[in-house]
């Protein structure tokens, strides 16, 4: 499918407001495939279809979920979660699309998760920090984006908990797992930068 | 083995400071056991113990979680988590402590666990909260304590979870997992009482 065709069936799936959400995470995620070292073209792809299944009805994804034999465990866990791994079953099964490296960035995208590749990290980060985005911290993972994808992401994350800690709401066990990753890889950094 | 054997036996283990906070331990877990229906005896006996191998020297605990099985996933973690699982073996085999709910409640007393047990909560918040322990956040601890053991204990994990983030550390999966469990209650609860 070409890029028009694509975009237009992203499109399809969402009210305008989050498509310009979509449209930043695009823009985002290609600068920083070109700057770590990504491929731009599949980042600029898994950003396109990170939140196709953002806006469908909770209903849909449940069922998709149930049906389909996606990790049950997600619903037992805040319904923001669920859109990721609805999308990368949708795309594959409405857009065949088979990039499995695209597919686990769409499908990891909002929890993150054990040994993250780099696309992942970058579709990840691109949708924290996409320019209409604006939380407590955003300003400082946009900084930290500069130059260190890890530090970035580890500091979305941390939002990301501390948000969820003030609500008191559940935290997914795979997010810690993410972050922990990318702590201890921050940390061998440091030691061997140190040598 | 009696009481002030028992206490002779922990007080060799460790500085005299130490055991001023395994005292306040003891008061404060006996308190809360009697305040939620919890077994007042246990919680006298696992807060006694709780911090049994905690000033033993970091070879050793490796060297015992290496030789007796105990997770070695735990080495990839804080060594403050290793006195804990390290001090339940140590109890059995130096005090032949065969209670397996008071182990297990010196066993998680730090990282929490799945599916707490009440003297497992009552330790682990009492160790929060004893009144030698100064922190940010210990006072709400305590207020919550009055009337709510679930929501003092998320209090502790968030506390222990703030600390790490703000020092960019690793988080223990399980804390995260006890902590969601407790979550959950505190909402059925919730639920409940709405009815």
């Amino acid at each position: 499918m070409d890029r028009e065709l694509l975009i237009e069936a992203v499109k399809r799936q969402m009210p305008e407001k989050r498509y310009r959400h979509v449209a930043g995470v695009v823009d985002t995620a290609y600068v920083l495939a070109q700057r770590f070292g990504g491929d731009p073209d599949k980042a600029w792809l898994a950003a396109l279809l990170h939140d196709y299944a953002k806006a469908w009805p909770t209903d849909r994804m449940e069922r998709i979920i149930r049906e389909q034999g996606l990790p049950a465990e997600l619903l037992d866990y805040d319904k923001e979660l669920w859109h990721a791994h609805v999308g990368a079953w949708a795309v594959r099964e409405e857009l065949g699309i088979e990039d499995e490296e695209v597919l686990d960035a769409v499908r990891y995208h909002t929890s993150g998760r054990e040994r993250m590749t780099l696309l992942d990290r970058i579709v990840c980060l691109a949708d924290y920090m996409e320019p209409s985005r604006e939380f407590p911290g955003v300003a400082r993972i946009r900084e930290l984006a500069e130059h260190r994808l890890n530090e970035a992401l580890v500091a979305g994350f941390d939002s990301t908990i501390g948000f969820l800690i003030e609500r008191g709401k559940t935290i997914f066990p795979l997010t810690i797992l993410a972050r922990n990753d990318l702590v201890r890889e921050i940390a061998a950094a440091g030691k061997a930068s140190e040598r």
